[in-house]
């Protein structure tokens, strides 16, 4: 079955590419994905594929029931865009001023609206049912993968894969890990409340700038010090704004970053020790201080023995030249949802332009894919689904090759 | 002929009351004091003293040539007000919306006017001359009193008086200092130009936020090791601003602050120190710099025998209680200017308002003097003229008293 | 061959401890060990095994040719003891006061004697030759392994295994690592010179101490800002000092500390970083300094296959319960030559005292092993080695089993 | 009466001379002055004077009673010697090993010694009492002077002068203040304890040296932002020792230093805030601290009446040229307890040695002073006695002069 399903993938490479420059024309910020959300629902109900629309949102699950019984499948692929200009000179260049989908999302999209055409007509030798998860919101949290488990999505689903063309990995390559792969990403804000005054009279004041900056080289103890050096983790201060005028001390000054982390216990960890710290220069200061800290996605965690099964099903496509793990990327995605709660892989398809002079990467103006990626996402998505099924198989029923 | 004048002075305090409210009603922002000017030049014009327009910008300077041979003494008030919202409720509050006579300035110039229509009447007496300086601009720098000089209003000029009433000083003081008595107030501004980049990805960046922060922890190091303890000096960091997303690394920071010091040896050091400093921080993390010091009015220095006749003159008057020597104030003058070319001496009149349950500061919204406060300061810049002409008479020609 | 051998090794497991309880009762410092090396080259004399000693030092390397032609396998175990005080309470405690077999090396030796004992006995069955290198002087950077490979110890050798018994795994367990295993280990040292003197008079000096305080402070953003987070990495202060009278300002520190690293460049970059730091610290405060970097064991990498091969290898030995991948270890070994010149692997044999309250950690005082992971420990370097001959003997020519 | 007794002390230089040659041939550290005390009490014993010995320690109070009533003036000279090898090639080098004067206080001793002699010649025409208090140990905290007023030798006086020989000012110049002079000097220490261990584990500890490096840090900022500019203060850090082998991490760290400071309300306020930034340190790394804050003499503070005195005694005296103002000195003297008590003043008398080329500052090992200042001190002493006896004398009893 495998291989004459890849050959209708390749057939319908034309089409992927079609939808993907159509969505590439049109694309729809985070959360506001509705003409996206009904063009995915309207190509599943025109080839009489059961699809549910609005789940958790601007989501949508289509699902393809096999005749024989069997695991479910989910395949996931997201389809908001970015508050990005589109500046590349390509006949299918945004038309939406200030929006592109700039990190690949159109692709997905397509890729897995021809995958389930083509797997829906294989349904008398599926060995179980597959979900397609169409997600909205991926680029903003809190997301949309939270909402759509929450309204079902993942109900019945045994274990799920999803990819992520990635534009600066050459084309061919399938980079997988086991374990942690993307680090959780969260956002912290600092308010440290001085006590202004005359710039000439630092006495009679709680200069929050001094305190701030005190409170900024303290916190590098946090990796340098605290953290198990070999648990990756960053704290970053991106934002530090203190406007007065120059002969004034500043009344209080506000900071706000960025923390990364793999290990949910740094995670919790890290936000702790923030807050320490800022204690500690607080009561030196004799200033008063808010502290928030927002957690964003968490670290997405592939799980071992299907990232195995991942590795074995690409390794069989002509496409793919090389199968690599790829170092831990300190990028969120909210995937890590999804394998919170149901075994799966997470990986990325090389999808690097040929012949490009640079590599623009994710979320740059002039951002591009190799869409000849979207086949090999494909198949690569087909081969696992079919191996995945085929290996969980009831004894004693098995499906023609 | 003092006690005489005196008595005068007592009689047209409602005078000067008057004026001061009428300049208070009517306040003029630095550099823009065209009225106030014009209503100065008309006093002295319609009382047949000489005055001369214009000198330096919005300046004044009137003479009055006493009839005896003898030194030349300058007088000088300043008349700009403040871009501050009056919100006193007095009959004489500001009518002009965001512009108050905050500091003082409208009883200086009230002060000056009459002082100087009553010596004008004992000219046959005087031994010597007396020029009133009306500057404008001393608030902003580069301030008024440079371009005045430059435009000659110190020629001839022997010796030079100035007085600042002062609000958080009970009335009946006043508060001399000889040498040293306001701080040199400069500027400066420090652009750190790091490398920005992704807020996960901080081994691709030089973090300006992070080299910002050692800066400001390294500068401490100017006052506290650096200069001589006995000379006091400030260094202040006023803004800090790198106004970013939580998830970046700032590409850069700019700092703005002021310096005080006294010493213009410490003010030449503290500036060569700053860039020291800078070039280290930029040095260690491999990030450029811009960096401006901007000179603003030197520190008032008073002369030592003209702080002792002062200190007499001022003594003898029954208004006065008290003199006293008063601490170094980080505030600036440009009354520095006049000090470094002519002798003569900068004090406080006390003007604590009666009867008042809060001192407001200057420049606060509802900063008031005590009007009484102004027949002092009257009498005393009387004394001190007319003894510093007495006591510097040629030999043989006195005056007759 | 193999499970006769096993049961051979089981017979004599009782030996292996005689052979550790008496190398543990005579310990003997790095580059001093000339009894245990004695007694390493009669043990294998006695038995009519080649030894050749005094290989760079107190090294030495045994030798079994097979009968069978073959790859050559070097075994290595270390023999050196530590300068600390044994404290426990057994028979077979130090009796060399303040030395001390405290990390196991005793048990690396006793496992080797009898492994190289039995192995021979099995010569004609033998595939290839086993080279038995025993190390001197692990503890102490520069260590025995560089002397002992310039002095040809790896000549013809194909592959090197080497195992560390490790007292706070359990026994049973066996852990390995493809890749990096343990981290490069280095030392440098700062010193400060600024210009001292009295301690009233900061202006007069270039305060070391400050200078010293910002030094530390600012190296913390290497690892906290400047390595790629995902690579581990420790910069360690571990001794500060600048030892004066309270009342002078210190004219030189002294720093000296460690860094961790597993790849090479990071390790390079942070040789370069440090001074990049000192430097700018040195420019800001207009101090000199002294900077040196001393490398010590680079970090073991363990190669792919061969370490591959041990996780099968160790997996059908029965006391093995489990075979683990460990997690990075920051400490250092030199068994990290070996690996650079040949392929091969280095894991841990867990070694954990039974019904022990607490765990010692190697180099505590009370340290001791679980002398079963001899046995262990002597099987899996066994199997290792005839599974590696097996695989690389050449076509047509096998041993009877 | 005072140009005879001028005369007489000139006859007497040359014994001045003698006696303060032989002291420094001879010098004794403080608090172990016996022979001196006992050179001291024989001289006067010798000459009839009455002596009190052991006063508060090795002290001693000669007493002169006038023949006429009035007011009781207490003169004091210290006398210990230091710790520092005397490496100056003359005659009168001391002969003890490792001890010498090397802060004139031989001189001191001399010249009240030869003036007390001559005063007592003249004791008929006295108007009141003079006290000679020689005093021991100045030099090393908690001083003599303190145990020697609880024991008594301020009674009954009405004013205390004071002065220092002070090598590195011109010969003929006598240096007077009004108020504060000397600094108060006092002594902290701090011990932080964090928790060591591994150099390559630092989220296993709380790494004392950086936690001592950011308290030095954070401790800048009491100078450069807490204290008001225009009070000196100085916070020092003179010693920091945390000494280990270079691959652990510090488990404590000793600071040690030393405050200066003029207003004892700064004193108080930075005793409290070195340990409200210890706690805040603390806090924020987890780590424990102790923290003494060690008084040492308080600032040496003159009243203004007597300092007014000394300047008029010491203008008329002819080998004086000039009456200068010394700046603040941040040193300290237990000169400070009698001010603290009685009025009087402190004040320095230049001793520079003629011809010199290098001023080797106090405390040197080649440190001398120009014997013909014993002459000018007496002179200077001998003059505010006798002026403020005069002054102080009761109405109709004068002293024929």
């Amino acid at each position: 079955m495998l291989s004459e399903l890849y050959q209708k993938l390749e057939q319908r490479w034309g089409e992927m590419v079609e939808i993907r420059r159509h969505l590439h024309k049109h694309p729809e910020l985070s959360f506001q994905e509705k003409n996206t959300a009904k063009y995915i629902a309207e190509y599943y109900r025109d080839i009489g594929i059961d699809v549910r629309e609005n789940v958790g949102g601007n989501g949508l699950v289509a699902t393809i029931k096999g005749r024989l019984p069997g695991k479910t499948v989910g395949l996931r692929a997201d389809f908001d865009a970015l508050p990005i200009q589109d500046e590349k000179d390509v006949e299918y260049k945004s038309t939406v001023p200030g929006v592109m989908h700039a990190c690949g999302h159109d692709g997905h999209t397509a890729t897995l609206l021809v995958l389930g055409k083509t797997l829906n007509e294989y349904r008398n030798q599926l060995q179980g049912t597959i979900k397609l998860i169409h997600q909205h919101a991926e680029e903003y949290a809190p997301g949309g993968a939270k909402p759509m488990i929450e309204d079902g999505c993942l109900e019945g689903i045994d274990v799920i894969f999803g990819t992520h063309l990635w534009a600066t990995e050459k084309l061919g390559k399938i980079l997988f890990r086991t374990g942690p792969i993307m680090a959780a990403a969260d956002r912290f804000e600092v308010v440290i409340k001085g006590s202004g005054g005359h710039g000439a009279q630092p006495h009679k004041t709680k200069d929050a700038i001094v305190a701030g900056a005190q409170l900024i080289t303290d916190l590098q103890q946090i990796v340098s010090r605290r953290v198990n050096p070999i648990d990756p983790a960053v704290v970053t201060v991106g934002s530090f704004v203190a406007d007065n005028a120059f002969n004034v001390i500043a009344d209080s000054a506000k900071l706000i970053g960025t923390v990364r982390t793999f290990n949910p216990e740094v995670r919790d960890f890290i936000e702790t020790e923030i807050e320490q710290i800022i204690k500690g220069v607080a009561l030196s200061f004799g200033c008063e201080y808010e502290y928030r800290f927002e957690r964003g996605y968490p670290a997405v965690v592939n799980h071992s023995e299907e990232t195995q099964l991942l590795i074995e099903s690409a390794a069989e496509i002509d496409e793919v030249h090389s199968v690599e793990e790829i170092e831990l990327q300190m990028g969120g995605e909210d995937f890590a949802y999804y394998l919170e709660r149901v075994k799966g892989t997470f990986f990325f398809t090389g999808a690097a332009p040929e012949n490009a002079d640079t590599l623009y990467p994710h979320h740059h103006p002039r951002f591009d894919i190799n869409e000849k990626a979207l086949l090999i996402a494909a198949k690569t998505l087909a081969s696992a689904t079919l191996h995945y099924q085929k290996k969980h198989a009831e004894p004693g029923i098995t499906a023609r090759r």
